[in-house]
């Protein structure tokens, strides 16, 4: 069995590697994550799998087969394999089925919305997946989801999202802060794997995606952002306004609760997939669709040519190598990839000691 | 001159440049093979000669340029050159004619509808060139020829037509053994430079393309199929069916005789041939022409993006260097690899020991 | 600040960047230059400016933001530049600027119709810009412009302007000399940092350009083209014709004083700039259009492709490395070369020598 290429990403913790709406009942979906091509399809009990696409025997995409029951046929010489990756039949000579016939697969769970994938050696713990159950706790009407492909390195797309001192220079009104966020320096919290940011503020009139939700939506309102990243690539984003008198949480401000996150497709270029679950008009498919669609054109249309275009100017997926000039909003950005850097080491380290 | 570039290819061999018909009676027609291009015309009397498409001045292409009776001018600064590759005029300054003022040409011969090109160091030896002249004996309604462009090694297109076990996978109704081939182990025959397999099978209906042209085309039959490789990427197929009690050849059976070969343009893409000559309705050219373009059509929707998704999914021209799991059905492509390695290796030894 | 990459370019020199008309008033003008992008734009009084078109902060092209005043803002996260490099305005935090947030600036000085910039790091030395002032000394009737992108290396532009003997090979009966000048030997002048080429030949008709403004358009006529090369990659280039007793020069002939400059986007592809001045009919403005879109039209479809084809067939930027044939035509391309080589490897040299 090939052994993937060993490329400087954190490999032993879940990546999502799929929105659940983009793996269909039958059918056989590729995806390339971590310079990897990877097949997963449902099995007839619509559980999710996943395994290489990649026939053991020619090397020919398994995507380009057929479904059969639970298994997958290789479309060049009619190699069958279940979903654990053991080939159970061999059309040719005696049927005899070499013991390398094998296909690597790789754990996969659905949770969230999402197809979460374990792509490292060690054996995969779900204790690592984070907790994003409010996404799937609610009205249905209540939460969008949406994927992007990014000619961007990852790292790139998660500062993207941990310095949000961005918002009142690239995007326009829908989400402006009204040249609020960027004096502030955010508050951080950290812990041995995450590093969360928290911005407070007040703006008048409110974030025209909450002001027709608050009594006056002319007249002044406190806000918050609150941003917590976990490895490798998962940032829950909460913000929310109030014209009351309450906490600036999602239970006393008209809010939403959304994660960022991104899977390396190779070092240059992403997978994004973003969801969003608001606490407001949860039960209107109309207003869900809308919202939905009108934060992926703001992604398409504003993030992500800059994403694109910093890439291609950097010329390397090293930005440290390029000595940024780091400015107060960089804060959390940079404790995030110190983090990320730590992780990937300590996983080297780990993977020397074992061998040596 | 420049030296073309020393890729592993077998260079002391005959490689399929183009087909006859490529190459028209005026004109100039250019090829990259083997990592060089290719200059291809037809002198006056029709011979077809090859030469470097590259003017040894300045390197532009001398198929941008024009004919003038056998001779060839460069686009760029009007240098011309005979079909010998001597330049014999030099319109600057005095005329007067470097003695590097020369392209390489490359020994080429028209043969079984085909034009051979000798890209070696070694005298060009005819003795090399395999017979298949049946592809030119017989009425010419009775033979078609075609051309396609792959991204994939050329190698790959070898093992595609040696391990003929993938033809009830992959194809159609059209060509299918109903099950019967995959089973089969082929009998190999063997020596120096080839390697010969064969299949012998009964099946009921014959293969769609006989059935009718039997006594009872929904009856059982017996077929065979019996394929010759020659190095260094020819391989000739002969396949038929009979009801009756004679041998399992092309003179007792309702059959066809073929010509698959393939001549790298780089590692990682290829140029491949097929002609196929039938002995049953010789005669209509209308069925002949329905043949030729239905196989080039199987040949491009069904094997071509099998080979050119399975290198771009090795990513390396080096199969083996992936540790492929074989099969019992690799047998006869694993010993065409084989004796090609050992052509490649004896060559460079050759010229290793002729240097020094 | 991120140095911009050692390729093997003079530095220390005037390039052009850009024609004067293609940078607007307002905007953001970029452009990839000896690898490096840079973005030209004018301030408010109409001097243009040039400086790295990378924000020092993310590396975004500064090209994507906007201006503010002679200032511009970067997409991003708001950064404010003025036209020095210097960040004058960062919105973040307390608004404390780095010492490093500047953008290195390039020297820029808009003469004879175009921008030259000078990307070196010696001091810009305007007495090492030529004097071209014929282009912009007359009526604006009597000039034109064109610019084009090529697929070649810098070099290979000057080589096919240093040697005119190309042109009744290549190009069409407009600028035909019938034959007459190839086989001329040039008669060559030099100086340290020039090369310059003349001939002169009698051909009847006169060159096609310039019969009609001739007293007999069908009679014998007196030519000459002298051409002078000064580093980098400028050609000033002054072609007439006579019917009278005067002397082969602008002064009384019917001729035309153009300039053919290149400069590096990579090794491998080119900026090529073209300005041509007339000294008959200068007040025809249609004539003028009519002149600059022929010229730019047979750039396009006669040099261009055979640039092109001549990069792609080489497969390097290095000419000499393939042992081109060489004849008394290239007499005076082969000296340029070696002067730029010359002018190259003395930069160096002080480079190394300043270095330690």
């Amino acid at each position: 069995m090939e052994t993937t290429r060993k490329t400087p990403y954190l490999r032993n913790t879940w990546y999502v590697a799929a929105l659940t709406t983009e793996v269909g009942a039958d059918g056989l979906f590729t995806r390339r994550l971590l310079d990897t091509s990877v097949l997963i399809y449902r099995r007839q009990d619509g559980t999710a799998v996943a395994m290489q696409d990649r026939c053991p025997h020619r090397f020919i995409p398994l995507s380009m087969g057929k479904r059969d029951g639970d298994d997958v046929v290789c479309a060049y010489h009619g190699l069958k394999f279940d979903c654990t990756g053991q080939c159970k039949h061999n059309p040719h000579g005696t049927g005899h089925i070499p013991q390398a016939a094998r296909v690597r697969t790789f754990p996969l769970v659905e949770r969230y919305g999402f197809l979460w994938i374990w792509m490292g050696d060690a054996a995969a713990d779900l204790a690592l997946l984070p907790d994003f159950s409010p996404l799937t706790d609610g009205d249905p009407h209540g939460v969008g989801y949406t994927y992007m492909h990014r000619q961007a390195n990852y790292e790139l797309i998660t500062d993207n999202v941990m310095d949000l001192s961005h918002i009142d220079h690239l995007h326009g009104e829908i989400i402006t802060t009204r040249g609020q966020l960027s004096p502030q320096v955010p508050r951080l919290r950290e812990t041995a794997t995450t590093v969360s940011a928290r911005w407070e503020w007040k703006q008048t009139p409110a974030m025209m995606i909450f002001a027709n939700f608050l009594p006056e939506p002319q007249a002044e309102a406190r806000h918050f952002f609150d941003i917590t990243y976990t490895a490798p690539a998962n940032i829950q984003l909460s913000v929310g306004a109030t014209q009351g008198n309450g906490a600036l949480d999602l239970l006393d401000c008209v809010g939403q609760y959304d994660l960022h996150t991104s899977t390396p497709e190779t070092e240059g270029s992403s997978h994004y997939f973003f969801a969003t679950r608001r606490n407001h008009n949860v039960e209107d498919a109309d207003y869900n669709e809308m919202k939905i669609r009108a934060m992926h054109e703001a992604f398409v249309t504003e993030d992500g040519p800059i994403l694109d275009a910093q890439q291609s100017e950097m010329g390397t997926p090293d930005l440290f190598s390029l000595n940024p000039v780091l400015l107060t909003s960089d804060v959390a950005p940079v404790k995030v990839r110190r983090v990320l850097q730590r992780l990937i080491a300590d996983e080297r380290d780990a993977r020397l000691k074992a061998v040596g």
